[in-house]
């Protein structure tokens, strides 16, 4: 063990209904780990953070540094400025907060942003520099990794991937817009094809997956159907590869990344959520005959992926690393 | 004068219609332009490049590097694998031609992101390291510019805006596709908006100055119309502000860049082209009340911006202009 690996970050992972946090060394490697649920407001959900904090610190001494992921925008001062999922914490100072319950230097950046970090240093996309993480859940969540290093863009605001007009005429997004590639193509709109397929008697396996209720289906039963091999649940999986299809192509064509790492709940399918995304993917690409297309892969670190990638923002704040940035140490 | 300023470099534009050079001082002042036409076939068109080379070096001595700006997709070993306004010119070794025809280092890259290069240190993002250029004419081109660098991707293909699927029910694209921001907003889509409403009777300002046939009117005409204040005019640049801001939004939330550079040739009508793009954008962004909205301001170096941003690029491969990356200087 090199003097580096030996420093101790933490990182939070800040989510609309937990607080994950974990103590990790310069390698990556997770020493402790510690949850709480979300409390709503945010002075509760601060105050809890803190206490996670605490309680990371008692397990493990010698944290030098914390980061936070938190789910919206962040600016470069740590400020978060809107978080669709946290109500009421639009302009909450997380960095300041934080550095003043724990005494410790604290740096602030998106969940998704920290994940993306994660998946290149340790995960999916070890030993790549142009990467982009697309997250499919509840909603869809981005990273950028160029030249080894977070796109964060001119205010921190880079990589908000979910909220792009892909449709203008498409169905409403949760955000109160129209069209947006996370209304046609994250989990929750998965469930909300299924629905639509099994009213109109298009989804019989995925309707009785879902206790013959078309109004219960949700993205999960149309994943076990399709995992089952039923039909219906295989069409709905493939017109769903066509909408991540639609919007991953134009980023494609924006970013030229090397590799794509999907992550967020859906990827828990695994290639039945993957293979139809690749197989559309070229379609809604600038001529794909003629230049290398981008790998599409699914994450590996899970639920850690955001709090590990917290982990890694705060090795620039901890003096005794001995490290400029630990970003630039995938730079090839 | 310091030492680096006296290095001279030349830039090629190479376009659909001509072949701009000039050679450029490590200031970005241009002291010798030369232009050919564009000859049908990639033999003949490098031959002309290397004569507007010659011509430059005989009216300049002293040139040290060339870079070349083209119109596609151009990989990091200066091959362009797709070039839709240039036949032929798939699989062409652009840097390996040029540097056999002069015996100078080249560089090779697509021509909008010279042109972003360009903007970013000389025209009208003076001063800025987060920037996207967006050039409206007959397609969409893009050049993406981060900490005061050039965003190339993992194959050198990125900032590829113009062919971004913004509505799959859309028109057909030049490539191929359908709905790519490039047939909804570029001036040929801004045309073909303007014979689309003269044909059903909606602009009669626009007919006028079209010689009272619709399917003679193009996007100048609509300008025209527009300048001179005549309602039509103003609808048809409000439609088209509306077309632009929905591919721009999705963009700037992708990117968030300080500043959005428009040019191309639309960009000729100021504020009228402006305006509406302005107006429309922040429907298009996410959360545009808790955040701050780029600036949208047009392109200063007109016609010289790709070719002066080539010489820019050329500029890393002159050993004597003691300089690292003269990109690096734009980093604040």
């Amino acid at each position: 063990m090199d003097a580096g690996s030996s420093v101790l970050t933490a990182g939070l992972d800040l989510g609309g209904t937990k607080i994950l946090g974990v103590v990790a060394d310069a390698a990556g490697r997770m020493v402790a780990e510690q949850r709480r649920p979300t409390p709503p407001g945010p002075a509760a959900a601060l105050s809890e953070m803190a206490a996670v904090l605490r309680d990371l610190r008692a397990a493990v001494p010698g944290v030098a540094a914390v980061g936070v992921g938190a789910p919206g925008l962040v600016d470069l001062e740590g400020v978060l400025h809107y978080a669709p999922n946290l109500p009421g914490f639009e302009g909450v100072e997380v960095r300041a907060s934080v550095e003043a319950a724990s005494g410790l230097p604290v740096s602030v950046d998106n969940d998704a942003n920290a994940a993306a970090l994660a998946e290149v240093l340790y995960g999916a996309a070890r030993g790549r520099s142009e990467v982009l993480l697309v997250t499919l859940g509840t909603g869809i969540g981005g990273g950028i990794v160029t030249g080894g290093r977070l796109y964060r863009g001119g205010h921190g605001f880079a990589a908000e991937i979910g909220h792009v007009t892909v449709d203008p005429d498409g169905p409403p997004c949760a955000c109160g817009g129209r069209g947006h590639w996370e209304a046609l193509a994250s989990g929750t709109a998965l469930g909300r094809m299924g629905r639509e397929w099994a009213a109109r008697g298009d989804a019989p396996g995925v309707l009785a997956r879902a206790g013959g209720r078309a109004d219960d289906v949700l993205g999960y039963h149309v994943g076990a159907a399709a995992l089952e091999g039923e039909a219906d649940g295989l069409a709905l999986m493939s017109a769903h590869g066509r909408a991540v299809a639609i919007g991953l192509g134009g980023l494609v064509n924006v970013l030229d990344p090397e590799v794509v790492v999907i992550g967020g709940g859906l990827v828990e399918l695994g290639d039945i959520l993957l293979d139809p995304i690749r197989a559309e993917l070229p379609a809604f690409m600038e001529a794909p005959g003629r230049r290398t297309l981008p790998l599409v892969v699914a994450a590996e670190l899970g639920e850690h992926a955001g709090a590990v990638g917290a982990a890694v923002l705060a090795r620039t704040l901890a003096p005794s690393a001995g490290l400029g940035s630990p970003q630039e140490s995938t730079v090839p």
